[in-house]
Parts: structure tokens; C-alpha cells; sequence
């Protein structure tokens, strides 16, 4: 057998155990692995350094398969390329539940999946996030981090918004060591790709500042080629693959009807003849099964290399690489944290929860340099730029906060990529209300279970004039619906603090921290060593008798409840106020806790300027909810509070309303 | 004075009111409006055919400021030429709550504002719904409409990921008659662009198959000249704009601070003498607003000559024409619909409700001329495209299909732009999931109250095997957290013509219809007249006796609430089934039906195959849900019910744990 042969039976192994596979499950989409098995099989056999029996090698290279319905390619690779995680039966099982291969690659299932993929660009955006974070190493340790991040992209995500958000900004920041590789086949689901783009994708690129190839995708020597020249750029840079999608299937290959459905037996068996592929079905011949073995073992020797360098590190540079690379947070963490809140009660500021967030984020980012914070080009409005925090360029990665540009979706989705990468704790701000922009890599933060934290300011009507566009009314509600995501609404800058320190705590939880950005008054003005977020809701004021009302707010609104316990207390009626600053940690607690702390008053009210949605665990169906019914409006905060309600005054005067029922109900009785 | 200083004049006009109005509102963006004055005076006085006292005359020019933050450049635009819904009292009582003029533009507040915008990309995405809506009633009504789009967009519109979506899909389609305008100032919030982007933006434009022109932004002869080039291209235009933002500001013109905060009484008095503008402040003097006001009258030239062109059309063209900008349905429609629904019942169709949504189109598109269908890149999935729709190309607009591609965002925002537009009722495709991609558009569509149905299928883990980054579990609370949606979750075939019916007929209402991907027997197997899923909720199936249980349930799970009904009535236990198809119509419905629907049986349970939040109103905060608690599964649809417990078994075996918990007390008292 000619090496060509030998490559291309490589090749076809990926191919067949993708047919096979989908086949069986009956479910799945054999087009990408069987268009782009060429190029994957020249990147995993000639390129990639990653060590398939030690599949977490910080040093590897990165491989994102972007097109993620393309699972069967990428579980192929890991296979065949001796992963263990990966056993023939677990092909077998694809797509069936409980198995580790999951329709679409789902990061923590199997070592080798970099992250999980399936919602079209994300992949893109999270290998930009990684190319950096390779830069960012590399800046900190030296060569001790050296190596490339790749990317199999489809059209379909390359006509997603979120790639020209990534594309430009890995061009800006010339990550020269990023690999693109896209699978150029011409076809959508819905057809050819003319019946809905006629761009110049290189050209585009181009524009972008990448170095661009066109190459033929299946042809293996110019593959290597391409990749060769590629690894000298000095920008990040895109091949162009032309491919023909599910290559070998003499019927279906090159059209739409064999992206996302198995082959069918007719099918299959004229591919096997084509392809020459004479093995049963998830049976790869031995001298086949060897070569891939053997590349991965190839593959596998620059770690050898790599373990020496790590030896000549210093020890505490080692055990900081190490602690890094754990997501452990330094010993001094808490510590800080409990100077910072002590100082914080003695000052006593007034300040909004976004500028409580900067003095948190002084604090903190003292002492944990792992952080890369960012925004969404609202910085000074999002304060999320502490004063350590030098910014990251082109020209120089020593920096720690990244100029993300008008590019939310981006952002979160690079932060992502940052978070897989290991050993930083990224956040990034944006307005609240324009978190809908990024939505899509929240959603992958909390699937994927990454601490990516999103600093999301202007939480309320009461950002005022800029009016309901950029006014949040259901976004709390609609991000609290998300499984795994912690959103905090802390009321004051000690709350602010607690919710930071349980934020960077929460190692497998994307946070939200809802912010206002109005000023403030301290609420908890007594030392707690106890970080008091962490129960998720607490009795802030209690009643000085058998409370008659309670009443829960977050975040500003707290200070509403603050003033109408001392109107009501005043007036006589026994009133608490309980802070809730993190509805999921509230919901972690034990049921007698909840029960407790939601008390049996016989009026409850809630206070958020936000809907109701969700609220009615701690007030129930009956309760009241003072807040919004819909859109907000353009006027100045006093304003607005007012125009809808959200007001001490309302709050006393609903309670006497209340009050006035349950009267009128005991004297009917 | 020279034309040239009476034309600087009159773009100082601009400049003063934007600073006047933003210094006396303490809040605002100048920069915009001083520093693209020039081009919107150039546009407005030399090109945009328009009439100030006709606003709404169909065949106008748009103008779509992209840029919202800019919003002062549009008010004063429409204020000096003559637009009667803004008076200097409007101006001086900008950004304050009640007035007309908002922080943001936002449509249907004054005459002129044709979007709402603010979230950055969105008004250029619906310029190209518009410049799209444009050549669809051409090919349909011939030079009766045969105009041009324009749009004004910043740096930031650029950057975000929408933009890209939107002028590709410009591009492809060659929508020659949109001409967008970039204010290219070099300047976001953050500091200069180059902070964030070295993106070659012209190469850009090109690569997605724009014509692209650039001109200094501060000569008017220039910026008209281009415009002349623009008008006759045979693709979109780009011209790229140089301005200084702040133009006019000496020591502000150029920099961030200028962006988004009062000049300040020292810089706006420097800015007078700077540019020789040596009226008092909101006073326009008396020659500048005669050209300003001249040039109104011009523009409305050519309205009389459409007037004549539409007098002559036939009788039947005119009031068609008519009937489909006001956005009246055709008479015929409730009674295809009926006839529809009485053939369902004859036939008894077992289909997932992505298909019946499929049959209802072909019923609707039959005699609704009106919808525009469309889908992101999933056509056959999504059932949108029925037997009479063809697909729209840049050869031909005669047709009524959309192939979007891969671009869910710019398709939200597209049909905005096209309902917009008038006599449109725009409807598209994705996943339900991948609502996310689009939030920020379906947002829009809420805040704007236009008539756009978002088609999103494959509602919950019943799609199977694509596993957890395609089923939704939250999308389902947080559309329903958005204010002015319907979410309608039918849960068969004659449910889903009802919705399709409700979607159809709510003219200020964006609609979701999530629908099954898997087949779903019918279970409204009676005729009825009324549309019983108006009432948001209703009763399917009563109890035999006073009901010890109600089952509540949408969708796929309604079937599971009919099984579980005829166990339980079997069981002796009398249980009632009532659908939920649509939370917000409920909510609409009187507090006596409301409660009267809940009922009063002890047991309550829900299910739905999503998270709990939203569903306490029926169940109340101790009745038992039967749905999701977290992110899916990869597997067969069957597996995953029966996994994560939403089976007819769990309901009946939730029913008797409950009832024993009830006997238990009654025992105890």
C-alpha cells in the first residue's frame, strides 16, 4: 500500500466508523465526517500535538470542531487515535441516553472534546478564546505554553453573526498560532449554500486581517501543505477547504440529503464498494487501526519534551502553573475578602453596585491574577476595569483585560473559551439588557459548567433616560430560567462583595451579577464574617413582634423595603424585611431554612423593578408584587420609580390596603 | 450667504438643537448628531422623498437611524422639516417621562421614527427588511412602490455580529436600493476603534457583494455626489462616511467624551463661537428654518405624483393595496379556517405539530397573500414553506419564501423591517432553541408591537437524539417572561390552526408557536366553532364527579394528561385535563373564569417538558410539576420521557403518593 493509500484507508476509517455509527443509532449526520475525514485526518496524523493517554497535557494543541453535528468526525479521531475514554461499544451506543457520545460533542463527557458544540459559531468563538488564552500564557510562562488552536468550521457557522464577531477580533489581536479550517462544501440543509449567501468568505476573512489558503479538501498532501504555511503566519489564518459533502456516497454525496440523516443500507453498502472498504461495520482493520495508533503515539512525544521544560520551571512557578491550572483560587482569597468587607462597613459608602463591583474588583484582582476582565465596550460604565488591569494587545498579552468591542456575543462566547482553557477566570460586562446579545454562549457556560462570570450593569428602569430599549424587565426572570447559571442582585456594596466572592467560588457555575447603575445607600452596616449571599435570601430587619408583613426585594430595590420597615414599624406593624440577593442558592438551601426564612406573615410582598415571574416561591400566588408589568420608559430614575410605583409609599400603602382585607375578613368570621 | 454656508447653517441647525436639548435633559448622546449632520442634512434636503405632512405615505423613502443613541439627529431632522408630531416643546422635553421624544427613537411615539432603535445592529438589520419589503410590493405592484432605504450606522452597528447576517444576506439578495450610510468617526465608548477592530470595513462591504463608496462626511457637495452614485448601482451601497464626532466641539470634537454626556455650558458656549452659531438656545433662526422647511416642502413633491400614479390603478389593486397597509385580513380568512378545522376532525391527523403547522399554512397562505415565510436555514424541519410559496431571489421577487441561511438574528430582525414596512405579515423558522440566537430581535418585535410569528420548532427533549444543545428546557419562561409575546404551545392539529389563527389576528402582538418535532394524536376531536385556544387555557376533559385532580398541560404533554385521565377515572379518581396553549391569553381572561378554570381540586399538577417557572398561577406553589429541572439528554424521545419522568405512569403514580399524603391528614385530623 502507497502512503496515499495508506492515508486514505486512515481517511475512510473515520468515515465508516461515522456511517456505522449514525447507521445504528439511526439518528445523525454523516456529511461533515465523511467531507472532511481527509483534513482531519492529515491534522490528527501529521500535526496535532496531544497525547491521547494524557488527554489534559496543558501544552496540547487545540482542536474545535465547530460544526458540531459533525460529533461523529471528533469521536472517530478520539478513537481511533487511541483515546480511552472512547471504546468501540461507545460507538455503537452514539446518541443513546446515557452514553458518553452525546448527538453533539458535549464538553465533560469524553477527554479530547475541547467543548461542547452544536449551536452553529459558537465553536469559532471559543477557539478564539483559546488561542488567546494561549497567548496569555505564553506571555506569563514563557514557552512553557507554545502551540496552536484549530477549527473546523461549516458554512453554517460562518453566516452566524457571532464568527464576525470572533473573525474580526482574533485578526485585531493577530492570533497568529489560530487555524481555521473550513469545510468549504458548498451545501446547507436547506440546499445549496446560493440559495442564501454569495459571500466571498476569503475575501471577508482578508478584511479581517487573516492570512487566507484555498486548498482541495481532499487532497492530503496540499492539506499538509496549507497547514505548514499556515503554522508561520504571523496572523491567524484561514484554509479554505473545498470538500464535497459526505464524500464516497456515489447517490448522495455533494447534495443536502446526506447532512443530517444516515445513509441508509442501500447506500452504505454502494459507499463501501466506492470507497474500497471491504470491513463490517465498526470493524477498522488492524493495519489501519495501527497507523492511527501509532500517530497518536507520534503525537504524543513533544510532551515528552514539554514534561522536561515544566521540570526546569522554579517550584513555585510550577506550583502557581499548577494551581492555575486546577481553578484553585489562591490561600489569601478569603482573607481579602473579610479585610475588604470590614473596611467597607466603616466607610460606609454610598455608591451604585457597579462601582461596588470595581472596589470589589480592586480587591480581588490583587490577589487573584487569574481574572481577564473585559467589556463589551462599556468599561467605564461597566467598571470593570480595575486599576492592576493593563490591556491586552496585539503587540503585548501581558495584559489582563481584553477591549472585547461592540461584540457581546463574542465576548461571552471567547470567555468560554478562556474557561476550557484552563487557568483564568474571565468576566465581561455589557449592559443587563443586551445580555439577550450573548444569550447563546450563556446558555453554554451553564451546560458546559464554566465559572465565566458576566457583569451585567444597568439592571433596571433605573438607568433612566436611555428608556426601554436599554431598560431590563424580564431579563432577571428569563435568566434566572436558565438551568446552572447563578444570577446575583446584591443591594449594597457588602452584598456587592459576597455575591463577587461566591461568583469566583462557584467553579462549575456561570454567574450574573445584576448591577445598578444608580447610587446605593450600605444596607448591612454590621461586620459579618459570614458571607450572608450565600444562603441566597436572609432576614435583613426583623419584626419586633410577630411580623404581620414581610417583605423581599433585591438588589435596588432593597432600600425601598429598608424605608417601609421603618414607616410600617413606626405605624405599628411588625414588619421584616429579608434581602434576596441569588434566587439558585436560595433554592439550595434546606427545606426548613427556606420555610423559615419565608415565615408565615400574612402579607408578603416582593419588590423588584422587574415582572413577577418566579417571584411567587417566596410570596406565593397570593402575595404582592410591586414591580413591572411591562416595558420601562425614558425619564429621570426619581421619575420613573414613581411612574411605576416602585416606591416606599406604595409599598406602606399596599400593605394598609392589605391589612384592610384581612380586617374585613376577620370580622366577617 | 453662499448655498454652501446656508447648507453648513442648516446642519448647525442640528447640531444646536441636539446640544440645547441634551444639555437641558442632562442626559444624552451628541456626538452623533453633531458629527453626522452634515450627511442627514445632504440626505434630508437633496434626496430623501418624503412627506411631513403625510408621514405614512407608502411609496416614501426610509430613513433608519441605526445608531439610536444618535436619536437627537432624528428629532431635530424631523422637527425642522416640518414633521407636525414634534413641536420645540417635544425638543425641550426630550428624554423626560411622558414626552414623545424617548432616549432611543421608538417607533409609534412620533411620526417619522420608522424603528425603534438603540441595540446596536438592529436598525440596520430592519433597514434591510424594509429595503426587502420594497422590492416585494414592487414585483407585485409594479412603480406604484419604488423608492430607496437608507440607514444611518456607527461603528458599534458594525462591530456587532447582526451586521454581518444583515449585509450578507443584502448582498446576496441585491438590494440595490439600499444605501447605508457609515459614520465612520473612528470612535466608540471605550476610546478610539482601534482599541478593538482594525477591521477593513469597505473590503468588507465588498466581500458580501456591495458597491462601496467613501467621501469626506463634513462636505456636503461630496456626500451628495456619492449619493447620486449610490442611487444607481446595481447592488447595495456603502458609503463610508469620515466625520469627527462632536463635530464643531473644540475640545471635545474626536474623543470618547463627547459620545454619551452633555457638553457642559463652557464647551457648548465655545462650540457657538466656534461655529458661528449665535442663537440662543432651541431658537432656530428664521432663514435657516424657512430652508429647512422649503426643503420639507419639496421633498413632498413627489407624493403628488404618486397620488396620480395610484389613481390609477384598477379599483380591485387600490383596495387591496389599501386593505394590506392598514393590515386588515382578507374577509375569507376565519372561514378557510373553519372549513380547516372541520376537515381536522373528519381526518384525525396524528402529526407532530410542526407538520399541522405545515397544513395550516397551506390552508392560510392560500388566501393571506400578505405573509412573507421564511426560515433560518432549516426548511424542512421547520414546515414553513408551503405548496404556494416560492423562494425570493435577487432575480426575482415575485415570490414569498425566504431562504435566511444561517442567520436567525438578521431574520428577526428582517421581519421586523418588513412588518414595518406595511402589508407584510412576516413569519420565520428556527429551533426553539435557537431562539436565543434572535432574542434581541424578538425583544424588538415586542417593544414595537408588530405582527411577526416566530415559527420555532422542535419544542422540548421530544426532538430527540440532537440531545442538550438543541433542547430547549428555559426557552419556554423566558419567552413568556418577554412583555407583548404570545407563546403558543399547541398540542395538536386543530390547536395549531387556532394558534396560527390568534398569531394572524393580533396586529400589535409578536407570536412564538413552538411545535413538536414528533407526531401527536388528535385530542380535540369535536367540531367547535370558537377558538377555544383565545382563552389562553381551557377545559379538554371535565371529571366524572367533583374533581380530586386537574391535570394541566401544553403541547406534547397534553397527551400525557389525556392518558393519565382515563387511568385515573378508571381508578375512581375524578380528574379534569385542561390545555394551556397560551399563558399571556389567559392572563387576559376575566379573574372569574381565570379562577374558575383552576378549580378547586385538591391535587394540581402540571406538566410540561420545560422548567417550572411560570406555571404556579395554575398550580399554586404546592401543586406538583411534571417537567424538567435542568439541561436534557442525547437519546429516542421515548427514552428521554420515561427518563426524566414525564409519563403518564409518574402522573398517575404522583396522583395516588398525593392523595395518600391527603388521606393521611384527613386521618391525622
Amino acid at each position: 500500500m502507497t502512503n496515499t493509500e495508506q492515508q486514505n484507508q486512515m481517511a475512510n476509517a473515520i468515515r465508516f466508523l461515522a456511517i456505522d455509527a449514525i447507521e445504528k443509532a439511526n439518528s445523525g449526520h454523516p456529511g461533515l465526517p465523511m467531507g472532511a475525514a481527509d483534513i482531519a485526518t492529515v491534522l490528527y496524523t501529521k500535526f496535532l500535538a496531544h497525547d491521547p493517554k494524557n488527554p489534559h497535557w496543558p501544552n496540547r494543541d487545540r482542536f474545535v470542531l465547530s460544526a458540531g453535528h459533525g460529533s461523529m468526525l471528533l469521536y472517530a479521531l478520539l478513537y481511533l487515535s487511541g483515546y480511552e475514554d472512547i471504546s468501540l461499544e461507545d460507538l455503537k451506543n452514539f446518541r443513546q441516553i446515557g452514553s458518553k457520545l452525546a448527538g453533539h460533542p458535549e464538553y465533560g463527557h469524553v477527554a479530547g472534546i475541547e467543548t461542547t458544540t452544536g449551536p452553529l459559531g459558537q465553536g469559532l468563538a471559543n477557539a478564539v478564546g483559546m488561542a488567546l488564552g494561549e497567548r496569555l500564557h505564553n506571555a506569563r510562562f514563557g514557552d512553557l505554553i507554545n502551540h496552536y488552536t484549530y477549527a473546523l468550521v461549516g458554512d453554517g457557522c460562518l453566516m452566524e453573526g457571532i464568527a464576525q464577531e470572533a473573525i474580526s477580533l482574533a485578526g485585531h489581536l493577530k492570533l497568529n498560532k489560530l487555524i481555521v479550517l473550513w469545510d468549504d462544501n458548498n451545501i446547507s440543509i436547506d440546499g445549496e449554500i446560493s440559495l442564501a449567501d454569495s459571500t466571498d468568505q476569503v475575501a471577508r476573512f482578508k478584511a479581517s486581517g487573516w492570512n487566507t489558503l484555498k486548498v482541495d479538501g481532499h487532497d492530503q498532501a496540499a492539506i499538509a501543505t496549507a497547514l505548514e504555511v499556515a503554522r508561520n503566519s504571523d496572523k491567524p489564518t484561514l484554509i479554505a477547504c473545498k470538500t464535497t459533502i459526505g464524500f464516497g456516497a456515489p447517490n448522495k454525496a455533494g447534495t443536502n440529503k446526506v447532512h443530517g440523516a444516515p445513509l441508509g443500507t442501500r447506500e452504505i453498502a454502494v459507499t463501501r464498494f466506492a470507497l474500497g472498504w471491504e470491513a463490517e461495520p465498526f470493524v477498522i482493520p488492524p493495519d489501519v487501526l495501527d497507523n492511527w495508533r501509532l500517530a497518536g503515539l507520534n503525537a504524543a512525544k513533544k510532551r515528552q519534551k514539554w514534561k522536561e521544560k515544566f521540570a526546569d520551571l522554579s517550584v513555585s512557578d510550577r506550583l502557581e502553573f499548577e494551581r492555575l491550572m486546577r481553578g484553585d483560587l489562591v490561600g489569601g482569597f478569603d482573607g481579602a475578602i473579610d479585610a475588604y468587607k470590614q473596611k467597607l462597613v466603616e466607610e460606609c459608602p454610598v455608591v451604585a453596585t457597579r462601582k461596588a463591583s470595581e472596589m470589589a474588583l480592586e480587591v480581588i484582582n490583587e490577589v487573584v491574577f487569574e481574572t481577564i476582565g473585559g467589556s463589551a465596550d462599556l468599561t467605564g460604565s461597566n467598571n470593570t476595569k480595575s486599576s492592576q488591569m493593563k490591556s491586552i494587545s496585539a503587540k503585548d498579552f501581558s495584559g489582563r483585560y481584553l477591549h472585547y468591542g461592540i461584540r457581546e456575543h463574542a465576548m461571552g462566547a471567547v470567555m468560554n473559551g478562556l474557561a476550557l482553557y484552563g487557568g483564568f477566570i474571565p468576566y465581561g460586562g455589557t449592559f443587563l439588557c443586551f445580555s439577550d446579545y450573548m444569550r447563546p454562549a450563556m446558555r453554554l457556560s451553564s451546560l458546559m459548567g464554566l465559572r465565566v462570570i458576566y457583569v451585567l450593569t444597568h439592571d433596571s428602569i433605573g438607568l433612566g433616560e436611555d428608556g426601554p430599549t436599554h431598560q431590563p424587565v424580564e431579563h432577571l426572570a428569563s435568566l434566572r430560567a436558565l438551568p446552572n447559571h447563578l444570577v446575583f442582585r446584591p443591594a449594597d456594596a457588602v452584598e456587592t462583595v459576597e455575591c463577587w466572592q461566591l461568583a469566583l467560588k462557584a467553579r462549575k457555575t456561570p454567574s450574573t451579577l445584576a448591577l445598578s447603575r444608580q447610587n446605593l445607600p450600605l444596607l448591612r452596616q454590621e461586620y459579618e464574617e459570614e458571607n450572608l449571599c450565600m444562603l441566597g435570601a436572609y432576614e435583613l430587619l426583623t419584626a419586633s413582634d410577630d411580623a404581620k408583613v414581610t417583605l423581599f426585594a433585591s438588589g435596588s430595590e432593597l432600600q425601598i423595603a429598608v424605608k417601609a420597615h421603618a414607616v410600617l414599624e413606626e405605624k405599628g406593624i411588625p414588619t421584616r424585611v429579608v434581602s434576596v440577593p441569588c434566587f439558585e442558592l436560595f433554592a439550595q438551601q434546606s427545606l426548613s431554612y427556606q420555610r423559615a426564612l419565608i415565615g408565615d406573615a400574612p402579607i408578603k410582598i416582593a419588590i423588584e423593578a422587574a415582572i413577577r415571574q418566579g417571584w411567587d416561591r417566596f410570596i406565593g400566588c397570593n402575595g404582592v408584587f410591586i414591580g413591572m408589568e411591562g416595558f420601562g420608559a425614558s425619564g429621570t430614575i426619581d421619575a420613573l420609580y414613581a411612574h411605576f410605583g416602585i416606591t416606599c409609599e406604595n409599598v406602606v400603602a399596599t400593605v394598609e390596603k392589605e391589612l384592610g382585607k384581612i380586617n374585613k375578613e376577620d370580622n366577617v368570621k
